[in-house]
């Protein structure tokens, strides 16, 4: 399964993924047309329980394990002055994850989830990308390991976040670097810096995609030489997913650039995943449009740490209960439409 | 505080609403800012958790007692053909919704709510209002009472919703007669048309508004003329939950025409309220922006039966939980933005 141990393994890996069961979705569809409402008149939620179907396999789909995965990592472009917070807030917030003191943790409680946070080597942060590709090739196969590994062969779901500072920088070269507009297009304020700091961030993004100009048309070496640990592993845990049957549920602008250049190497790549919401941070949505992803939720979020797509889990949950637990209109013995 | 007997009567309780708690509102503000995140970083999580605080009285707010309230009535203007259910439909749900079959007893259960559904005076249909009005005084009135006299003091939020065959025309012509436009602007597939019952949905509200052009500049008026009684009976519990500092979720596109009126009388009567979703009915994207309501959800859902705001009570529970539960920066040991 995770026996990669090149760009060359991981692509090959990328291009051979088992594809979806329509079997499941077309039974899933039968049933709510004879569910007691009108039809497709609960609209997307109808949509998401035949997607759960599509690729778990089976109709109807379940949620009875659903884990949260927070990857974090540490960056070493943050010398570049890129964030608000100081670099050594990544290892802090673990700490807070850890005594249940983060947004992730109330929202994983309320979405039934189990959370689960992999710290990714915090004591040693990816090189200044700006001076050097952020990962070596090894170092990148390792980090997508881990988050390959880190995905439980049983979940029903998995949602999939970050934390580290200096992060949306990572995030923004990477998407310039697959998608072009350069800093301009993508940066944006992140946790919050000012508008020097924005300034900043866009020129360092730039400098960048100079610096790296030959490895561009490679996504999974955009991937090392822009993302950190917690990115590539995101990569991981996505194709994890899709390897075992499980549909996944992306976070914000960091998480979906993790992800955008397994869309690069194919489209069908991220056709098991669903971008939960869309975020306040600037680049996001256009992000999600050069990925094809309609997010469930638009709610001005942008906190990372997976917390907009645990929101979304409420939302798959809400689907889920109507479609198994509605009555038909023959059990119910409503009159169906004249 | 039901004591309202006429129009007149009324419209005074309208005009004489209790005001929010800015302390409230603002004592969870001060909270949100010390909590381990970037500041405004839950976006609108942070903004309902304030709304909920400004309303209910206090910080910080709760959501122990969900109500969710499902008004039923039926429609003398069926017989126009602009439905694709028979009229029937309305008592059979009403016996679903009791057997627990229905989309909203499942959403109930997931949102931790309790539903309570009122019908109001099945076995006698409206007047169709292309002919007269829909309601007397007398009848708009008692309606408005049931509503009222639904609220139960102690509920920490209300969900309202409705259930009525024929009843998205009812709610195209009110808002028809209070923001302009006819039928074309206002019509919709309700539960599915096709094009010749929409065309004749278009149809009926033009008449009747000539119809009832003389009443159109008196929005309770026009709320008995065109508007049922589930309808009627959405504008008292909103009024109610005013009255008691209950916040309200608003579901679609019956639903927030239903309030429409209040909003008309004066704009501030409907600052309690949120709108829980925007349905894919024709009219209510635009009717909520009538209203300077911004939708909560998108879902493309279009039932009725709360099932949107009771979606949305999710949203708040996601909230609350991490307002409530979250750590602050100092009790977490992280250090703040530089």
């Amino acid at each position: 399964m995770n026996n990669f141990a090149s760009f060359a393994d991981l692509r090959a890996v990328c291009l051979d993924l088992p594809s979806g069961h329509p079997a499941a979705s077309a039974a899933v569809a039968q049933r709510e047309n004879v569910l007691t409402k009108p039809p497709q008149s609960l609209g997307r939620l109808e949509d998401l329980t035949a997607f759960l179907a599509h690729w778990q396999g089976h109709a109807p789909p379940q949620l009875d394990r659903v884990d949260i995965l927070v990857f974090a990592g540490n960056h070493g472009v943050t010398r570049q002055g890129v964030s608000a917070y100081p670099a050594e807030v990544t290892v802090q917030m673990v700490a807070n994850f850890a005594s249940g003191g983060a947004a992730i943790n109330q929202l994983a409680r309320t979405g039934g989830a189990k959370l689960n946070v992999i710290p990714l080597s915090l004591a040693e942060p990816t090189e200044d990308f700006t001076a050097a590709p952020a990962l070596s090739e090894s170092d990148f196969i390792a980090a997508v390991k881990t988050g390959f590994d880190a995905v439980p062969r049983d979940a029903d779901l998995v949602a999939l976040g970050e934390m580290g500072i200096g992060n949306t920088t990572s995030a923004a070269a990477l998407a310039a670097a697959l998608f072009g507009g350069g800093g301009a297009r993508w940066a944006g304020r992140g946790t919050g810096v000012d508008d020097d700091g924005l300034a900043r961030k866009r020129d360092v993004i730039d400098r960048a995609l100079a610096r790296h100009a030959s490895l561009l048309d490679d996504p999974l070496r955009v991937a090392a030489a822009f993302g950190g640990r917690e990115l590539a592993a995101i990569l991981g845990a996505t194709l994890a997913a899709r390897r075992y049957g499980i549909p996944v549920l992306l976070d914000g602008f960091v998480c979906t650039a993790a992800v955008a250049p397994l869309y690069k190497l194919r489209t069908d790549t991220l056709a098991h995943a669903l971008a939960g919401h869309v975020s306040a941070e600037a680049g996001h949505r256009a992000l999600l449009d050069e990925l094809r992803l309609k997010p469930l939720l638009d709610l001005n979020m942008r906190l990372g740490e997976a917390s907009g797509a645990a929101v979304a889990v409420l939302v798959l949950r809400a689907a889920l209960a109507c479609h198994v637990g509605m009555a038909t209109f023959t059990q119910a013995g409503v009159s169906d439409a004249r």
